[in-house]
């Protein structure tokens, strides 16, 4: 099945919000197995949005709208449609009661405009939206060949009503049965996965694989479609057990979790307090952590030590280290580790110094140039990076290494 | 003028990467006075790429490309372009030298596919990119009157190209003079902000007024066009007059910078040093400054005391506060504050303590509950808010109000 997918809204015109919408949509389709072609964005303008839904509807068996289904006059989107399908528009009343509940429920006065919401072009599959006032809607064509899709432009309303409708009658139009892994690779680069994983992808036709990048991280999915249940998955698990045995080490997790997520939870089960100790990440190495629930039971603390002074006076840096070798050194990654872990009684300690930029490097210290050392088990380590980048790339793959070290 | 974006790119069909660049687009363009009519997203197929590059060039004076530049051979929108227009490939040795330069740079090797980066359309105006190896161009049609303006998909180089470059171009083919002021408003909701505005927003036509809301901010934009230029200044300058005796309290910059580089410039004019104490927010405040170059002029040090143990052996704060009213409370916040200033001698001290949730909310203590000490001049002040959101929100709008009360 192809589809494609068309946001409605001058905002995204004049670039007020981003339409990330389109990428959730595609996301969930491909992992459906459903093929997207196409993203549109038109104004709330009627011969823009009915020119492009007419293409769409040549070209595509599935077609998303987001957007226009508000309670102003330039919301249009289920008249265009009706419009160009020659369907009449009709009230539903379970939606305008819904939609009355809901402004008594929060005690604002309904607007004569709000009535509109309730509008559907007929037999349409109307579907209820638990988090606005505007329900979305089905509109089959061609005698269920294909569909248009209608749904609210605000992310959080579109999201729930696709997790609690759209899935399930996209899986039954669909009947191709899919099953998905998702495996974390950190600590190689998204070439080099591809280069190391080259015959697997050469001859893929099923399973396939895909690759996403982030800072840092490699996602792959593995994905089997159009076979028995149990045999898409059978192939998926062969295909990961060949994808393990060449990039194994790297690995993460098998469900797509990223790091800080999987660190935390390796941390919680073995009962083990950790504390950093930071200069030039500035405190985000603790909030890669702390941004997960649960982090409590297993972040001691964190210090902040940007200046020589702190790193002297609050986890012990020796002045002589900071003289003699730089704030920037194994030697001082080493004592900020050994110190933090002395102060904080922590299990495990991660130490970072290193030259974020864009100034402060040296021919000796380039820009990037980044310690990192783990206090653990009476050990210390301490690793030398040169990363490359701007000040924030800097940061997060630091942040990223540092984590991968803790791994 | 009319503009279109087409973005090239399969892994935006594949849901890997949310369309930015579209949005930073968009905007740059409606402030420089041209209007944006479509967004359009297809894969690396050449009929796709094709057949919409011809529908916008029916329809557009400015088409903007996204993507496609990179070294393999899935990238060819500049080869789509010139059969479009029926324009010979030739090689840029200039482009070809600052890609065999940039490689040697980062000592690592360069492919044979990489040459076909330094391959234009004939007559393209060929722009350097300082942040990546593909360069960008811009090729003229129809004698000057359209232009087709090929960036690449990174958005840290397409932005860099777009402002060094073509932001100056677009000037010169649309002589219509403009000017725009940026406001930056902390403290204050989008919906507010309008509402406060309304009799400025209602009488609009020129200067134009537009909101652009993100976490904790609204960025107003107040642009006059169509003016001789000292006119348009001073419409402007005028409203924006207008505009401060309204909601001038909030603002917090004139040329739309964030609240971050406004507090760390405040604190290096007045060679003052900051420490944090966070405990809900887990770095990510001390992180908010230190992202900018230079913080480490201002910023002494930080504390993560996520643990109660860690707020009374780092920062001094006492066993009975913890115990009477509980780490989420004013009297612990001041305490926080109290001892980073002691401990760290800095001369402004931050204490962060709250529920970020999900978890740990209560009747009297729900998720969003957020305690902010200032420690300055001798005086604690402590602040209590009630945030709404889920846990990400909760720190950024925490991490903001942190950095407007500093401020």
């Amino acid at each position: 099945m192809k589809a494609g997918i068309l946001a409605i809204g001058t905002e995204l015109l004049m670039g007020q919000i981003v339409n990330s919408n389109a990428a959730y949509l595609s996301r969930e389709l491909n992992a459906l197995g459903v093929g997207v072609f196409y993203h549109y964005t038109v104004g709330d303008n009627y011969e823009r949005i009915e020119s492009h839904l007419k293409t769409m509807l040549k070209q595509c068996d599935l077609i998303f709208t987001t957007g226009g289904l508000g309670p102003t006059l330039d919301d249009i989107t289920k008249e265009v449609i009706a419009g160009a399908l020659g369907l009449k528009m009709h009230l539903d009343q379970h939606s305008l009661e819904r939609i009355e509940m809901r402004f008594r429920e929060f005690n604002r006065p309904m607007t004569e405009n709000n009535i509109r919401q309730a509008y559907f072009p007929e037999n349409a599959i109307i579907l209820d939206n638990d988090m606005g006032t505007a329900p979305a809607c089905i509109i089959e064509a061609e005698e269920g060949k294909k569909a248009i899709i209608v749904l609210p432009g605000p992310p959080k309303e579109m999201t729930h009503i696709f997790e609690r409708h759209i899935r399930k009658f996209i899986e039954k139009m669909n009947p191709g049965n899919i099953y998905s892994s998702f495996l974390s690779i950190y600590g190689m680069g998204e070439s080099a996965v591809e280069a190391t994983l080259m015959p697997l992808f050469d001859s893929q036709s099923n399973p396939t694989l895909a690759t996403y990048a982030s800072i840092g991280k490699v996602l792959l999915r593995v994905t089997s479609s159009g076979l028995a249940p149990e045999e898409n998955k059978h192939t998926v698990e062969a295909m990961t057990e060949k994808i393990k045995a060449l990039v194994g080490e790297y690995i993460v997790s098998e469900s797509g979790e990223e790091i800080d997520v999987v660190v935390l939870n390796q941390l919680k089960e073995r009962h083990m307090k950790i504390a950093f100790a930071e200069s030039c990440t500035g405190g985000n190495l603790a909030a890669r952590l702390i941004r997960n629930s649960g982090a409590s039971e297993v972040v001691e603390c964190g210090f902040v030590t940007y200046s020589n002074h702190a790193k002297q006076t609050l986890i012990h840096v020796s002045e002589a280290s900071l003289s003699q070798y730089g704030a920037v050194s194994h030697e001082v990654c080493r004592e900020m580790a050994e110190g933090t872990r002395k102060v904080s009684g922590a299990d495990i300690t991660v130490s970072v110094t290193g030259i974020a930029g864009p100034n402060g490097g040296s021919e000796e210290k380039p820009v990037g140039r980044v310690y990192i050392g783990i206090d653990y088990l009476d050990q210390v380590k301490t690793y030398e990076y040169t990363f490359v980048g701007d000040r924030e790339t800097i940061q997060n793959r630091t942040v990223i290494e540092a984590l991968r070290l803790v791994y």
